[in-house]
């Protein structure tokens, strides 16, 4: 997420931590390490990821280690990254719980209509000739498109699915980013689309999803894709346009599904898709070489019986 | 969906079409093409079901080419049958959208509970001793027999998954159908029930439902079927009586499953079911079967490596 | 469920049922085969489970057969056990139905957040620091701890799937247990929690839960589980502690999964799973094997060709 400009002496005071960099260097944004850009501090606790976060594009790097400090960027040292990450969130966005339906702060386009029961959290915005159907939830903050519409029961803006596993409890990543849900967007009904850890999880223009979807957190969906009854969609992924997934397929998180795929129903996604691949199967692989793989597996307790008769 | 009565040549002109046939011609009813009888409109654009349409027992077809009439019917010739078909339905049928929980045009049966938070839409009949737990949502015209249980978030009447695709967009075929759920049905939580396109989703008497269960627009399913949680049937499928599927199952669209049938946990179902027949895996196949090819398959990676070491 | 107590001449009476035993005997529960304590009345009414439940530790069988009683314990005689169990449940735990959002004998901890359109049934319970989202459904009698968080239209409490099969429809077991969520629970957007037949369905203590999930009545999740969205547990399962669940992962009824077993995406779990395996695949199996089994099955079409060649 943008914050307001702070330097690094004062970001390092939030979270009463020190650091190594100008003091004056400052800090524009809050995100987690896929989603990073110059000005953004990003936080990283496990050795294994010191280097992607160092040579991230965050130039401020919140770290439990002194390490060496890359070039025109910053470190603050704090023995919990996590935690400290979370107290800038909480700090810069505190949470808030709407005690009404309709919050007064959100904004509804003109035509649309928000049916009995949908609860619109604070700074929503809904466009034009939208129809949002009994019960939708729309968490604070998520921006609706114009011409959208959305069935019954339908959750927009859930909390990620992102803890970090103490040895008591989970601790949660405190969820600050948003759902943005393009123009002539179709949602059908209690579907679950989570908000984007510390930035956006788009839906674009002109996808279509059916019922009880479930959209993690931080997933990118491009144009005119159509998604089937049941899928799961696992966090950080980035589908293409014009992307088919038929009913109850999973894909794992943080793949990439290239323009014009089709990954066939009940199918389990364990890499990335290149574009235009139609895929069937857990784990998914290309159409007709599964299909001769079903094929060849009816014969074979009939030709491991023939073996052992030899 | 039945329609008043009316003569081809007002029909034509209400979308602005010519047509082919007697302008006195009656037309009493809008259909899509998997349920049709003698009296109904029906639309196609695509040469591939011309002569589905032409030969089915809708009386008049609405067509984007100048074909031969076929004797006793109508043609309508409309460059664009879906979006013609759409103007008819929205005539006849325009969208509403109650702005109360409990349409006073609904009907609620004796010993009826409607509980907080459920949503009864226009023209709503629920039967006699139902229970329609908190935050249920039923979409208008839809019709609830006697002694009916809906559990907590369920849907009913949402729109069928069913779209056009247009070059820059999915254009919507309205859903101008009805669910209807006849006598003693349970539906547990967070299910989500499509209405028909134009004709109805029909749950049979005496079925049982689990939670987070989706069925799709038209699916007609028999009476005293068992369905575990979790599963998506897509549209049109035609379930008998006493089928009875196990958690996650799901079944691709327009399939017959006989009666008796049993779809054993996360099978998917790619093909007709004979009655009585019990079928697991993806593609579902007859369970010893299966349970074969399974076995055999735990022994192919040393029947492998023992051909390799000859 | 506990029950005052009450003596075998009173119970039997209840149900105009015959009794073998002393008149004084105490009944002081009413619960299911698969959760018996001393005290316990249960039902049996089919030969294949008659020594199961005699030999159980509830001392008091309601039976459709005049066998032998086990000493130190009571028969009730009763042609279907099975309805006459309902009956003793409505007399004990009559079943009611609040008409309003948050009922008055419903108790909220301090600084704890019910959001609009949450609906809080009799004699909920819920503990300090919780955060309730909108829509979320508690039917009456669920127990909610401290610092719990549960997303928007998710539904606690829901009726059990299980019903019996009578010719002519299906006889629901009337649920009479709870849902016990214990300090430190997330629960995801949609998911539904079925109370227990007539004992606890329980979320232990620090386990986190996606969207859209699925866990039966009886189900008993241990501490710090880790459940992605799309799963659906099957009822009276035993998860242990610190069991990670992937997405759409399915579990059969009745199962042991030990503490800290890891189920990978879609799989279908359907026998028990000892402590710290890793399983994949349906029917899940060990990980690692499994891959060889997938990978040895891309091998099988050029195999059997090769063969064929021959």
């Amino acid at each position: 997420m943008q914050i307001n400009p702070i330097t690094l002496k004062d970001l390092a005071a939030l979270i009463e931590a020190t650091f190594i960099g100008n003091e004056g260097h400052l800090i524009t944004g809050l995100n987690e390490i896929h989603r990073v850009t110059p000005g953004d501090a990003v936080f990283v606790d496990h050795p294994k990821y010191y280097d992607k976060a160092l040579q991230s594009a965050a130039t401020t790097v919140i770290i439990n280690k002194d390490v060496e400090c890359p070039a025109g960027k910053a470190l603050i040292i704090h023995p919990e990254p996590f935690t400290a990450f979370n107290k800038l969130t909480q700090h810069f966005k505190p949470k808030q719980y709407s005690s009404v339906f309709n919050s007064p702060s959100a904004s509804i386009g003109v035509n649309s209509i928000v049916m009995p029961g949908a609860f619109i959290g604070n700074h929503v915005s809904i466009g034009n000739n939208c129809i949002i159907h009994p019960n939708v939830i729309i968490y604070d903050n998520c921006r609706i498109g114009n011409n959208v519409i959305i069935h019954a029961g339908t959750i927009i803006g859930s909390d990620a699915f992102y803890f970090k596993n103490r040895k008591t409890h989970f601790e949660q990543l405190q969820t600050c980013g948003n759902v943005i849900i393009e123009d002539d967007v179709h949602i059908g009904a209690n579907c679950a689309i989570d908000k984007g850890v510390t930035s956006d999880t788009i839906i674009g223009k002109g996808t279509i999803i059916d019922n009880l979807v479930h959209i993690a957190h931080d997933v990118v969906i491009g144009e005119m894709c159509l998604f089937a009854a049941g899928i799961a969609v696992a966090g950080c992924c980035n589908i293409g346009n014009r992307v088919t997934m038929w009913g109850q397929v999973g894909v794992s998180s943080s793949l990439t599904i290239g323009d014009g795929a089709v990954i066939q129903a009940q199918s389990g996604v364990g890499e990335d898709i290149p574009a235009g691949m139609v895929v069937f199967g857990t784990p998914a692989t290309e159409t007709k070489a599964k299909m001769r793989e079903i094929f060849a597996l009816r014969q074979l307790p009939a030709l491991i019986q023939k073996l052992y008769d030899k």
